[in-house]
């Protein structure tokens, strides 16, 4: 009983998405179907529909911020039923018992994450595909619930942008007394902003542009930094316990280094690639300092974000697009001409 | 009442290192006055004397291994009575009032602590003279107690190649069933051994030379890894929690970042520059791990390193020789012919 379904898929690395029919599998024992309602549009689903980083397979159908709801559930399910809201983030299966996997940091897996698009089912080896189509299956241990009365569209960024931001946050314990900057005011940045206020952080936003100011404010900034000025760069110095790196293409990070204080961490949360201009050992050596980088979240981690931004109200700043609009959309993102998220009505697709 | 010394100094970045007499300073009320017995060499006394980093200032009197013999003490000095066997390493002053400071890491002195030699005093903002040198002066507070019944020869390297590598290893919690592993087998790297090995860690070397292997395996390592054998280098993939980089020149740590488990990190010890070529942020996002640098270590931590190292019977392994040979030292220091730090005799100073 595999189901075919519709989706938006790129059939190379320089054709447009467009309408792509397919088959989803018969659902197996611990399977969920969900109906997607709503699928975040995020920055490395443009990446890999381009084959950028080299590895994409195609027919490539993207999304990996997928919101929906449960159509059936296979016989052994028991976390979801009929009619519940769930998600699906960026994995949805790995090996489940090494090491990082029994500690519920399934990103991390040894063997390597199931990607929700682009990756390769561990048992029928199939190709995966994303929430860019009607329907998504997969194990109810990858899946998420959403809590109680969330706006469904906006939560949709916090199964990548916000569970990329927040899973740093904890792991280096921010909390009240922290200071914590972020880099970068875009998908990432602002879910940063919201998150580290929320969790009672001193929060400063490094920008290279002052127009971000009121934003970055309303967002959950106390202080922006212009990272430009350097009369503003040296009055920083020393002063943060984590900087959230969320830049997605080659910039230099050595005038942030300084402003990290004894034993801090910059940590690259949205750059694939090496670090260029080359990083200097010295404020390294000179502060106890660290550089870092971090993936996504666990599945166990995912829950508590989205339970947290459900206490809290929290959810991303959208605009929603229908799913045709998605090659426009792409070359917006490309110009950073986005408040701060497209999500994909995915009722739009017919 | 000042004193003339006899030292050893550069007198430009291009001179050898020759006889060079100069003023001590009057002891104040906390100074301890040390005569020199032994002194390490570092090559960070090669590459002041040579001026490679840029800021050195001349006449300049290298050393910042330092054990001697208390000669006299200042009205308020508590901790050291004449006749104690004393150490100096690589500062004798900071500002003792910032945040690292009051938590005993002088060496990440906000204001800069003040170097052994190429500083410049706090208080008479005189140029600060190395332990090439008969005598040497100091505050009671930045001088280290020599264990009881300690080879004092051997002792001396511990001041800076064996707190530089004890630090790191102690912050990083280093105990029994950690992982560990040093690259380069030089004066650091083989206290790096030494100290591992003796906290109970598992102690692996890696190195491109396969020659080293019985000298590594005496000295504390319990594994061997060629770095330019593909197989074996595969072999360790996520094994290490700590990895210490003791290499000071400019090398490729890409093939080694795979082999830290989740979480681990690499640490910076002996280079002073660019990291070139530049390392990728694949294995940083893709494990949590860290690339960081230490300095040194502060007062408190080199007391407790001395006392372990008397406790477990451990000194640097040292070629001793007379202070005329000093520059023929640092030439065989630049070809790596030292097993595995030299010791100046400071009687051979006359």
């Amino acid at each position: 009983m595999t189901m075919k379904v519709l989706g938006y898929a790129a059939q190379s690395a320089d054709a447009p998405l467009a309408p792509f029919e397919f088959m989803r599998r018969t659902p197996r024992p611990d399977d969920v179907v969900i109906e997607v309602m709503y699928c975040g549009v995020c920055h490395s689903d443009l990446h890999q529909a381009r084959n950028d980083w080299g590895f994409s397979q195609y027919p490539l159908v993207p999304g990996h911020e997928v919101v929906g709801r449960v159509a059936s559930i296979g016989s052994n399910v028991t976390k979801f039923k009929p009619g519940d809201y769930a998600g699906i983030g960026c994995m949805v299966d790995s090996c489940r018992t090494c090491h990082p996997c029994k500690e519920g940091l399934e990103q991390y897996c040894e063997e390597g994450n199931v990607q929700t698009y682009n990756g390769v089912d561990r048992h029928d080896h199939q190709p995966t595909y994303g929430g860019y189509s009607q329907t998504i299956v997969a194990s109810e241990d990858f899946i998420l619930k959403m809590p109680e009365g969330m706006d469904l569209k906006g939560a949709a960024p916090l199964l990548c942008a916000g569970i990329t931001t927040w899973s740093p946050l904890r792991h280096w314990n921010v909390g009240k007394g922290s200071k914590v900057a972020v880099i970068g005011l875009g998908g990432l940045g602002h879910m940063a902003l919201k998150l580290a206020n929320a969790m009672g952080a001193e929060v400063t936003l490094f920008t290279r542009s002052a127009s971000k100011e009121a934003d970055a404010r309303r967002l959950g900034a106390h202080h922006i930094v212009l990272s430009t000025d350097e009369t503003q760069m040296a009055s920083v110095k020393n002063q943060f316990d984590l900087i959230i790196d969320t830049v997605p293409y080659d910039h230099d990070i050595n005038p942030y280094m300084p402003t990290l204080t004894l034993d801090g961490t910059l940590v690259y949360v949205g750059l694939l690639g090496n670090i260029e201009p080359p990083v200097s050992t010295l404020p390294l050596i000179l502060g106890r300092r660290s550089v870092a980088g971090s993936c996504i979240g666990g599945i166990k981690e995912t829950q508590e974000m989205l339970d947290f931004c459900g206490e809290h109200g929290i959810v991303s700043d959208i605009e929603m697009i229908k799913i045709p609009e998605i090659n426009e959309a792409y070359e917006r993102m490309l110009k950073s001409d986005v408040k701060y998220r497209f999500v994909i009505d995915m009722a739009t697709l017919k």
